[in-house]
């Protein structure tokens, strides 16, 4: 798959060297390209670093690390269509933690910014140090990666590339979910610097093992 | 320790139950108080059952499993002097899921109306089925449960509590991070109904052990 990575700070730097030893095409790009350059060189694997338009050009998938609007970083934005642009942005983190409830997610901000591109929220629920933990031992700890978009098959694409570096993908369905999936970034990060459980906290959804019996006499099991 | 339960459904009855098995005086309340003795002859251990007033009196923690606020579910609330009083409570699940941002938490708005008792947030993401699992093995699945409040005993008491039943206490810090542990009752009760992962689904918070060696070219460990 030929990925472009935007933004090559940890995240993203991190992402893209896991998906190019997996074997995709990775273009790094970054405001400063030779900055990208020796990020591309660091990860090997044929990787090719150079401005933000030419990764845009050369990806199918983009993982999108910055916080601007797509319009303000590419010099056009039809080289966008049709192709999966994933967000992994949570908003500054402001003073003493106190996030301010979240109305509109960035993922829809970005959506109505670029409608030609399709919108992926994921990877934005833990630091980038729990990469270095990729593929290998992170795959027996289950972490959550929350996934969300209008577009099922790019939904589908990510959920794969999640799951090929280690992460177990959560569908949360449509991309104004996206706003639920950007709280949970908010509590996460309040959780590592706030609560100073550190870079290595992550937030997951798992599904225990039904009850063998209802001794303590609740409703039967089926909530909705 | 002497802990009444208001509003014996579900989750009450449940937390009650494996409270009084653990040696606890446990008090059941409900608007009918022929069902609290029927709930406490249920659990054993000595349980009694009763109306809101009277667990109110008795009791030193308050498992507070209804949404109406207190100074309308007790004839008076002076008997609420310097107790602990656990709210597990979320908001109705509007239609579809789709919740509004959480400005303040029903928490808080407990905290105001009964400014007299320690108001602690607790048991509010997972559903009434996963006491099921309790105390054994429910351990090994090291559920997260999310507590916090902003008085430091009150929060103390209520995480020894959790941990006797087999959760995890996560200590989410003053009571206005409530909003954010309501924010998460939201998520998870998303996931349960809205992407049908049942009742059985989890929230949690792990911290992951650190990699040996960062060998993505991150920034070093410890993110604030």
């Amino acid at each position: 798959m030929k990925i472009g990575i935007i933004g090559s700070g940890n995240m993203g730097r991190s992402v893209g060297i896991l998906w190019a030893e997996r074997g995709h095409e990775v273009f790094f790009s970054s405001r400063e390209a030779a900055k990208a350059q020796a990020i591309a060189e660091l990860a090997g694997h044929g990787a090719r670093g150079g401005t933000n338009d030419a990764a845009a050009a050369f990806a199918d998938v983009i993982f999108y690390g910055v916080r601007e609007l797509p319009s303000k970083v590419f010099s056009a934005t039809d080289v966008l269509a049709s192709k999966v642009l994933i967000d992994c942005n949570n908003s500054p983190i402001p003073e003493d933690f106190a996030f301010e409830p979240i109305a509109e997610s960035i993922a829809e901000k970005f959506a109505a910014d670029v409608p030609n591109a399709h919108i992926v929220k994921a990877f934005n629920t833990f630091a980038q140090e729990v990469f270095e933990l990729s593929p290998d031992p992170l795959g027996q700890y289950q972490v959550s990666c929350f996934v969300c978009s209008d577009n099922e098959q790019a939904k589908q694409t990510v959920i794969n590339l999640i799951a090929e570096i280690g992460f177990n993908p959560v569908d949360c369905g449509e991309l104004r979910r996206a706003r639920m999936v950007e709280g949970l970034g908010d509590f996460i990060r309040f959780m590592i610097g706030g609560r100073k459980l550190g870079s290595y906290a992550t937030i997951s959804v798992h599904q225990l093992p039904q009850a063998k019996e209802q001794r303590l006499g609740g409703r039967k099991p089926g909530y909705a």
